[in-house]
């Protein structure tokens, strides 16, 4: 499927409308077939033991399902996450950000269908899989800070 | 199934091993049939528009999981989140917390599943459903905090 | 949430338009907070050791779903899940039906979502659980078989 | 990872111990990074209008993700699944068998978690996803029928 934004627009988008967390998250690359996103890892991710919080890593395959469908329908600021199932497979490394790797299975009009595998930078067992749907709000209506 | 914690023995175990969340959440009630258990929404919880985000949602279900499996097992500082799926249904009510309420479904001897359902305080439709399971680790080599 | 169809009805509307499965499913009982639907256990849904199969304990949970959806919005005949969740917890009793109580928690214009619990009859540990969403056609476009 | 089985070695597996479903299910391809099983789709598995059922693509989904779990550990007869989350994202094709394709992402001592896309054969977008947990049996308490 057709990409319609780079990483830098991507970030930047990220910069307008999710102020709150657009330290937390940059769009590394977006190729045809996905996108990846680094979790910028913080103190506030953390659990006890130094390992990342479930909620951070499920807020990393959010963020990741989100961008890969704004990449292929480009700037929407309202679609929301209807459902996710996650799997919590290993422990992340202590120390080092994470990285979300997304795929677009479905784009239809109202709904987007994305999987995501979650890794510890620098080794090749996931630690996290998620999938997620997005429900998209008919063009038009978004992007109130753009 | 019997319960072996009440609701200011969870809140102390929590302040104890989880003190990174601990003044964010407060058990209300347990009893036989499940947990409840408050988010105190706090500014960070929220995105734009006022809502209370995916990731404290997750988080919230993901604590109330955990309650709900401690009050039948006792205290254990190490049982890990293997799975959880989650649907957004409703957008939480602006300027209240949300409650969630934690139910057993299984209790094995390695994991447990729960099921969760989060409401907006003073409202009677849920905004999330959530299932979860935990791992459970032995006896015995947990509660490194305490 | 009012319903609009009672379980006759429910069971004449499944002998219409599912009659590929009106003989293994049995719509119980209707009320306002939900559907019981009986699987006719036969041996087309036995697994080696006389344990009903996955398989079988999802359709289960799938029509049930759809009665639920159906109780509150009246006979539709394309409705499609969209997604499941379901988690098996314990093996099936061996030589009784299965009953499962299906729950709606959400009825937008065009999803809802419900939950279900499974048992063996006469046991009150649930076997399953599964969580459901329904893509809902516009009004006016099913009942092919009607 | 490594695999201990070929294509024909779970063929016969597969005809020895889930003797109800051997004609069914045909596994086409085992590789390292995943393996290819085949829906001989007949006429027990539609819904009205010709399209594959919801059980039946569970179906395939459930022993897609058992085939690629033997794959690694060899044959064993009890595993059972725990969870599944399935999207079901596209009618199939009518006239047609469907193909899933299973990976295994975690390979621990008691579970395993898998995930698959399922497509109608000859076609290049999946109609299904799925993400699966199984419970492993020791190694020695298995294959009562081998």
């Amino acid at each position: 499927m057709t990409v319609v934004m780079d990483a830098a627009q991507m970030n930047a988008f990220l910069g307008k409308v999710f102020l709150e967390v657009a330290d937390e998250f940059r769009v590394e690359e977006v190729t045809e077939t996905g996108v990846t996103l680094r979790l910028l890892v913080q103190n506030r991710h953390l659990r006890p033991g130094g390992t990342v919080s479930g909620p951070a890593m499920f807020g990393l395959a959010d963020v990741a399902a989100y961008m890969v469908t704004l990449a292929h329908i480009g700037p929407r600021a309202l679609a929301v996450t209807t459902n996710c199932s996650i799997d919590f497979m290993r422990k992340p490394a202590a120390g080092v950000d994470l990285l979300a790797y997304g795929r677009l299975l479905k784009l239809g009009k109202t709904l987007s269908v994305s999987d995501v595998l979650i890794y510890s930078e620098g080794t090749d067992k996931p630690v996290a899989r998620a999938s997620l749907t997005y429900a998209i709000p008919p063009a038009g209506v978004d992007l109130p800070h753009a």
